[in-house]
């Protein structure tokens, strides 16, 4: 497979598909739909996965397993979040193969096997979860109670993408039981905040902060808050959901707690998700032409030290520099490879390593062996300076801290660029097609001027901004009065 | 609910039942098989994945993730494979529910929202991995591949018991492919003692490694590697196993590679895999009749501290103390609780954190105060002491890394005495009925025999010991000469 990418400005939606696979993050499976996630596309997510749980236990919140699949019954106790979710469900009917009689040697579904009721595969797991608070949940005592689940779900999309939009995805959800109102609305603030900083101090990917209008809404949520980013090509990506689902799963389920008076009151219910979408958001805020562009925070080799050597003996010379500096560099905690291979030429491994995003590469050669020098070259700028080789730990260590800066500046203005105040329609859709990204427009707050909008021009609304001020303006395209700007885009 | 648990001696079953859920560590769902992991129980399984993990990590390995959904075509591939698993399978073959026009509010599955192919939920995981690997493997340079996936997996048993016997389950499976059968049967055997090591050192069980017969073996394997541990009441348990893969899968999914030498050759395979089911081995190890005994590894809470007080001023005095120690504590890498809920006695806290298997309790009262001592107390032989305040973290460390030796050994203790060696079927009767335990006895080697005396006496053969020696002696059943002993168990 040849490891040329497709550029950006000829085909965006090409770049990416090629970059995914070609940097070895994911690949399409032999199951419509479900991706393979790949050891290297994985380690990254690893990283999220570990940083995400530490900033969830930090707090209060634990871990906990709930079962794959949902009784349909209790699917659809709670009406909205139902019929917000029939259509992408997978369905377990059965619970046994036999051999085929027609053709030997094949399987077929038994007839005989046949559930009394079909089991729901979670597209997400409220109603399962519900149905066990309800035997949790007696008093106030018992609230908060604070839970978060690391799981695969699954949504008959139909069409996907990898990690984008995909059949079968991971996430973590939060599912959390509050005896107030207020305790309910703030913990959905609060992991919303959580997602906020994770996305942009750990991925130095900027977002903006909001709620979802009601047609945007989590099925089954009185309010989504939302951390909405935008991709290089102009289109925003929802990079995660906190819900404040009000009483609605508890009454569904008849979750009810003895308050501190003695009252029985339904209980608070939110919950929260980020998925392997976020790989997604983090492929199309940094990378480039050459391939992946990865902040050190979250780039499972952080340095590689590639040799330039002819014959054994320079390769035995190099490789005792070379293993003293990766001793060094371990030490204080930063990830290295060694790559001596001696079956790819050092052009071929800049190549794969410029691909994979890896943030920092050290070449060593002859001369530096004399020069007691290595080469450092920096992934996103292509920068490169020669290094005093007792100097290497603390100008690599400066240096990811200066790339994760740096990536995140870069994202942060590229994204304020693309934020544009429109007031009327004609400008509304001029931006939208030139420049891209968030148009800000006034709105007169209807569904139907939001759906007539979408019809016209593709685009939704993302969010109401949490820090927007309010504004009296007019409707950009009812002309009808409205009290603040929203964020429009078209989105992933 | 009562705390007060049923006595192992007067029904160990029922003893572990209550205790999984007294002890808040998993209880049954409304999924018929499926189980709810609650906070406490997934923090230890959390704790024993970090190790595992570290551990497959160690020995070159790197995680993955492939499809939840196996298409039937790809599943029934491997024959054998398909032909152990087929009983078992869950099966989705509908992707859309709809509203049921008979019941208002109610939904249907879709009818016309079939799937052309039936997808099975995997029972585990080398069809679709080692169709995967098909495009992933051309040439020796891309072997060995050594990869890990930490997932859930279901399959329908009949009876079920929480954490010991489940429909979906948790666990890793690793899926490794050589170029040599040398380098495979290496790998098997490496893992069964990453595992053996893991469960020995870390989890302090001690186990027999061994191979199992052929009709114990992994459906599609031409060796399983297990690990064997021995529960309280007698009865096996096993808690890993390493397979032997052959080129069994290589062949069914037609997978090559082109050796160094240019030849095209079919590829080695191993798996391997341990489960939530270490959870039940953990329980029925250490566990007695006042509830949990956890080893400190494994511990969520390894210690608690809890204030004996009367009144405001007493309880903020302890607490300056108390807090200071948590400090202290936690300084050092240990896990610590202070417990000044002032909603429950001091006796109540002891109960419940005896139950919970907290291995250190310290209690702080006005006296130890005045003294500058405090009360600890160990969870698994219930001696108490008073300890300088001073001494306290000094104290603490020494004292958990005794109760993980001393829990080991005792295991060890009485799994070697549950190891009988016996001449003839009278006598091998009378100890599996008497002692319980591994009965150690002269097989002929046949399936045969295997399966009569598993008829009359319920006992299997759980392995071939890797540590026998070779012993000519006759079969106690059949008479027939055989080579050496096996061990024979009853067995979860």
């Amino acid at each position: 497979m040849s490891k040329k990418l497709t550029k950006r400005n000829e085909d965006y939606s090409k770049w990416y598909n090629e970059l995914v696979v070609k940097a070895d993050l994911a690949e399409n499976s032999a199951v419509r739909g479900c991706m393979v996630i790949k050891p290297y596309g994985y380690a990254i997510w690893e990283k999220m996965q570990a940083q995400l749980d530490r900033m969830f236990k930090e707090t209060g919140h634990q871990n906990a397993y709930f079962p794959l699949f949902v009784p349909k019954s209790l699917f659809e106790a709670e009406e909205k979040n139902a019929e917000g979710f029939a259509k992408e469900c997978a369905v377990v009917t059965h619970y046994r193969l036999q051999s085929d009689p027609d053709k030997p040697g094949k399987l077929r579904v038994d007839p005989q096997a046949r559930l009394e009721e079909e089991l729901v595969v979670r597209p997400t797991s409220e109603a399962i979860i519900w149905n066990t608070y309800k035997n949790w949940i007696q008093s106030y005592r018992d609230l908060p109670l604070l839970i978060n689940q690391w799981a695969n779900v699954v949504r008959w999309e139909m069409r996907t993408r990898l990690f984008l939009r995909t059949a079968e995805f991971l996430w973590q959800e939060g599912h959390t039981a509050h005896a107030t109102k207020e305790e309910a609305v703030a913990e959905t603030e609060q992991m919303n905040d959580v997602y906020a900083d994770f996305v942009e101090n750990f991925m130095a990917i900027p977002v903006i902060k909001g709620v979802k209008t009601e047609s945007e809404r989590f099925a089954g949520a009185v309010e989504t808050y939302c951390i909405e980013a935008l991709m290089q090509d102009g289109k925003a990506l929802q990079a995660g959901t906190s819900h404040f689902l009000g009483q609605n799963f508890a009454k569904a389920f008849d979750v009810k707690f003895a308050s501190k008076e003695g009252k029985q009151e339904y209980v608070w219910a939110t919950s929260w998700g980020v998925s392997t979408r976020l790989m997604g958001a983090l492929i199309m805020t940094h990378s480039d032409d050459n391939g992946l562009v990865l902040p050190p925070n979250l780039a499972p080799i952080q340095v590689v030290v590639v040799p330039i050597y002819k014959g054994e003996e320079q390769l035995r010379q190099i490789s005792e520099v070379a293993n003293k500096l990766v001793k060094d560099l371990r030490a204080v905690g930063i990830s290295v490879k060694y790559d001596d291979r001696d079956t790819h030429k050092p052009g071929f491994k800049f190549n794969e390593y410029e691909l994979k995003g890896v943030p920092v590469r050290i070449a060593i050669g002859p001369k530096d062996l004399e020069k007691g020098t290595v080469e450092m070259a920096r992934r996103d700028t292509f920068e490169k300076q020669f290094i005093e080789r007792d100097e290497v730990v603390d100008t690599v260590k400066a240096l990811l801290e200066e790339i994760q800066q740096s990536l995140w500046q870069q994202a942060l203005r590229f994204r304020d660029e693309h934020i544009t105040e429109v007031n009327s329609f004609e400008e509304f859709k001029e931006i939208l097609e030139d420049t891209g990204g968030f148009v800000s427009a006034h709105w007169d707050g209807t569904a139907e001027t939001e759906e007539k909008i979408k019809e016209l021009t593709k685009a939704t609304i993302r969010c109401i901004p949490l820090n927007a001020k309010e504004e009296a303006g007019i409707d950009v395209y009812s002309g009808k009065p409205s009290k603040q700007r929203v964020l429009f885009a078209k989105a992933y």
